[in-house]
C-alpha cells in the first residue's frame, strides 16, 4: 500500500516535546496568576449546537469561519469557535445552584476555518477568564488588572503593551445620536472602525462616504474626523462627552488606577467584533514595532446568559491566545530557555539493569525523574540521546556503581562530573531544581490539588 | 425570541469547577508519574484526515463511530477517536530528528460517537503514553508497570486490579495453526472473542460453530474447550506452548517481576479489538464486584508509524480514561475530599475597599491565592458564598483592619477564629496546604517549568 501522509491538518500544529514545554510554561503561568485572584477551572464540550454561535457570535464568524456539520443523530453542531457562549450556556443550567460572584477560567482549543497567517492558526488554544455576577465597574477593573498581570508575569513592562478602553454604550450612542446612523448603518460603521487599523486610510474614507450616503458624507465625514482627534474622553464632542456610558468610562479609569493599571487609554475607534458584547470592551495592544498586534481582548456581555432561558447574568470576560502571547514574548525576548522535564538520564553500562530499575525507583521516590537507556547501546549513543532530549543530568549505572553505592553523576551542559552517593545525587539535582524556580520567580504551587 | 437550549451536546460532559477538580487531581497525578519516567508531554491536532483511522483501527471505529466531515477546504476529515495514528504520524514526520528511545505522553480528548452509558461518553479524556524505538521486552515491562505505578499512585493495592497479558503472535498461531482457521474465519473468532465476557456461554457457542462451520465444528469447540480451560501458560496445547511468541511472553512476565509487578496474568482469550497491534496485548481490569471492567489497556504496535511513508519504528503504548479511571477510585473509595484552589475569600466591610486590594495584592505575592467579594453585600450573603464554593479561609477587611493590621481569619469548615497579623495570615494558609500536601503524599513539582 501507498503511504499515508504524516502532515498535519493545515492550520493545526503538531506539538513535538519541544513545543510543548513553552506552551506549558504559559497555560502554567496563566493557571498560577489567575488562580490567584480565585478563578477556578471549568471545561466545556468540543461541540455546540450551531444555533449557539449564530445567536450572537456575529455573522462572519458563523458563516464563514465555524467547522460546522450534521452528526450522526442529525443535529447541525460546530466545533467550538470560541469560549464565550459556552461558559454562558452553562452558567444559565446551573443559574440557581451557582455562588455569586463566580470567577471562572478555562484553558481550551477552538477551531475556525480562517487563511492560517503569523499569529492565527485553525486550531487555537485560548485562557477564557470570566467573572459572573458582578455590576459594578470593579468588574472589569479586575478582568483587565488580570490581563496586566498575566503579561507582567511573563516579565512584560507596562511601555511594552497598551490597553485600549472603549464602551459599546458610547459606540451606539455615537452611530446614533452623534454621526445619525440607522440600525443597519450603525453595524456597518462598527464592523468599518473594527478594520480602520488593516485598510488604507482612502478605502476607509470611501467605504464610509457609502455607508452615509451622498447628501449625509461630508457632515458625517467631519464629525469622524473630529473623532479621531479626540486624545482623550475630554476631546469628544460634548454631545458624547456628557453621556451616562461616558461616566461609567471614567470611574474605570479611576479604579484600575486604584488597583495599580497605569497604561489604559481611551479609544473611540475599538470596537471589537463580537455582536454580544454590551458595556465596556478593551484590547491590550502589542507595541514592539515589528510586532503590533492586537494580544486579546474582552468586555462586559450583560445579555448572553439570558439567552438561554435563564435571567440575566452580568458577565465580563476576556480571552489571551496562545500564539499571540508566544508571540508577544519572544518579540520582547521574555521566553526563557527551556530544558526536558526530566532530571536525570540513566546510562546502564554492562549487565546492571535490575540494579539501574532498583536506583530508578529510589530516586522517583524522592521526586526526581529519571529516564532509563535499557536499549544497550554503546555509551556514545546513549550520551547522545540525554544531549538532544536536553536532559540536565547523567547517571551512570554499571555492576560497579551498584556494588559500591557510588554513582557517576554529570551536568550535560558543561561536561562536569561526580562520584557521589545517591543521597547526594538527589540533592543536587533537587538544588537545581531549586535554583531554576528562583530564577523564574515561581513559587511553590500545589493548588491543583487539595484534600 | 425563545430560549436556547442549556443542555450541553449528548454525550458530551459540562466540567463545572467542582467537577473539574477531581479531573485536575487525576489529570496531575498521571502528569506527575509519567513525568518520574521521563515521559514528555506532546499533542496533536483534534483533526486528522479520516483515511488515518480507515487504515488500521478497525472498521466498527471508522464506520460507525467517527465523526467525520468534510471541510470547507473539501477535506475528509475526523475528530480525533483515539491518540495512537496521530502519535504514529508524528514520529514518522521526524523520524530522523527524534531522539531514541521517545518517551511521549499526552493527555486529551477525543469523540466517538456511540450510545452514551456509565463509564462511556461520546467526548472523552485520554492519557496516551508510548514509548518508541525500543523492540526488546523491557519496553513492555516499563509500560505495564507505569499502569501499575499509575493505579497505586492514587492509593490502589494490588488486589483491587489484575492485569491480563496476551500477544497477538500467539493469537495468530493459534487461530491459524492449532484452531486451523483461514484469515477470514481467524478475523471473526478474534471478534468474538473479545466479546466473549459481554455475551451468554451459548451465544458465544453458537457463533463459534458458524464461523467453523459445521464440519469442522465439534474438533473446533474442543479445542476452544482446551484452550479457555488453561489457567497458565504450561496448560496450553503443546503446539502454541512452545511457538517464539509464548517464549517472548515468559520473558516479558520475568521483566515484570524484576519491575514489582505481581498481579499480572496469562489470558489467551485476551484479544484487544485494534488492528494494529503485532505482539503483547494487555488490560488491567478492576476486580470490585460492582465496577467489573476493563479500565484500560494497550500492546505493541510495531507497524504503525511504518504506513506514514517512513521505516518502521517500534512502539509500546496505553491509554488510560479519566472516566474508567474516575469509576475505579470511587469504587475503591479512593477519592479524595476536594476544596477550591482559593486559599482565601475576603470579605470586605463598609469602605475598605482600597486596603483590602492592596491586602490581597500582598497575599498574592506570597503564591496565596484570594478571591476578593467587592459586591459590598451583606456580610452572610458573602459568607454564603465562600461555603458554597468551599474555600478554606475567609478574611474579613474593614476600615479598623486595615488602620490596626490585624485581621480576622476564620477557618470555613470549623468556624475558628483569629485575629492576627498579615505575616501570620501567610503561615497559617500556608501550613495547611503543607499538610494537605503531605496527606496526599504529594511532592513538590516544578517540573513543568524549566529554564
Amino acid at each position: 500500500m501507498t503511504g499515508l501522509s504524516s502532515e498535519s491538518y493545515k492550520g493545526a500544529r503538531d506539538w513535538y516535546p519541544e513545543d510543548m514545554r513553552v506552551r506549558s510554561y504559559i497555560f502554567n503561568m496563566w493557571r498560577k496568576v489567575v488562580k490567584s485572584y480565585g478563578y477556578e477551572q471549568y471545561d466545556a464540550p468540543l461541540l455546540e449546537p450551531l444555533e449557539v454561535y449564530a445567536a450572537k457570535s456575529g455573522q462572519e464568524l458563523v458563516n464563514d469561519q465555524t467547522y460546522q456539520f450534521t452528526d450522526r443523530g442529525d443535529r447541525r453542531v460546530a466545533i467550538r469557535p470560541e469560549m464565550t457562549p459556552s461558559v454562558s450556556r452553562m452558567i444559565a443550567a446551573h443559574r440557581q445552584e451557582i455562588a455569586y460572584p463566580a470567577r471562572w477560567f478555562s484553558i481550551a482549543q477552538f477551531m475556525r476555518y480562517e487563511r492560517p497567517q503569523r499569529g492565527r492558526e485553525r486550531e487555537f488554544w485560548q485562557l477564557n477568564c470570566d467573572i459572573f455576577g458582578v455590576e459594578g465597574a470593579m468588574a472589569e477593573a479586575e478582568i483587565i488588572s488580570l490581563g496586566d498581570k498575566l503579561l507582567k508575569s511573563f516579565g512584560a513592562k507596562s511601555d511594552m503593551y497598551i490597553i485600549r478602553i472603549n464602551n459599546r454604550r458610547i459606540i451606539n450612542f455615537m452611530m446614533a445620536h452623534y454621526l445619525g446612523l440607522d440600525a443597519i448603518q450603525s453595524q456597518l460603521m462598527i464592523k468599518l472602525f473594527d478594520r480602520k487599523n488593516k485598510i488604507a486610510p482612502e478605502a476607509f474614507r470611501d467605504q464610509a462616504i457609502d455607508i452615509f450616503g451622498a447628501e449625509n458624507a461630508k457632515a458625517g465625514l467631519q464629525k469622524i474626523a473630529h473623532l479621531l482627534a479626540a486624545k482623550s474622553m475630554g476631546d469628544l464632542p460634548e454631545a458624547i462627552r456628557d453621556s451616562d456610558a461616558v461616566k461609567e468610562v471614567q470611574q474605570l479609569f479611576t479604579l484600575l488606577e486604584k488597583v495599580g493599571v497605569t497604561n489604559a487609554v481611551f479609544d473611540i475607534t475599538l470596537m471589537r467584533g463580537l455582536d454580544y458584547y454590551t458595556g465596556t470592551v478593551f484590547e491590550f495592544f502589542d507595541m514592539h514595532p515589528e510586532n503590533r498586534r492586537s494580544l486579546f481582548g474582552g468586555g462586559r456581555y450583560d445579555g448572553l446568559v439570558g439567552l438561554f432561558g435563564a435571567e440575566p447574568v452580568s458577565a465580563v470576560g476576556f480571552a489571551p491566545g496562545l500564539t499571540t502571547t508566544e508571540l508577544f514574548l519572544q518579540s520582547h525576548n521574555l521566553l526563557p530557555k527551556f530544558v526536558s522535564t526530566t532530571d536525570v538520564y540513566m546510562i546502564v553500562l554492562g549487565n546492571a539493569l535490575t540494579g539501574a530499575l532498583d536506583v530508578a525507583e529510589e530516586l522517583r521516590k524522592e521526586a526526581i525523574n529519571v529516564e532509563i537507556d535499557f536499549t544497550g547501546r554503546k555509551i556514545d549513543k546513549q550520551l547522545k540521546t540525554a544531549i538532544k532530549k536536553k536532559i540536565p543530568y547523567l547517571l551512570f549505572i554499571g555492576e560497579d556503581e551498584v556494588r559500591s553505592e557510588v554513582y557517576s553523576l554529570k551536568r550535560t551542559e558543561t561536561g562536569e562530573e561526580k562520584k557521589i552517593s545517591l543521597e547526594r545525587v538527589v540533592s543536587t539535582v533537587k538544588d537545581r531544581r531549586h535554583h531554576v524556580e528562583i530564577e523564574n520567580d515561581e513559587e511553590f504551587d500545589i493548588s491543583d490539588l487539595k484534600a
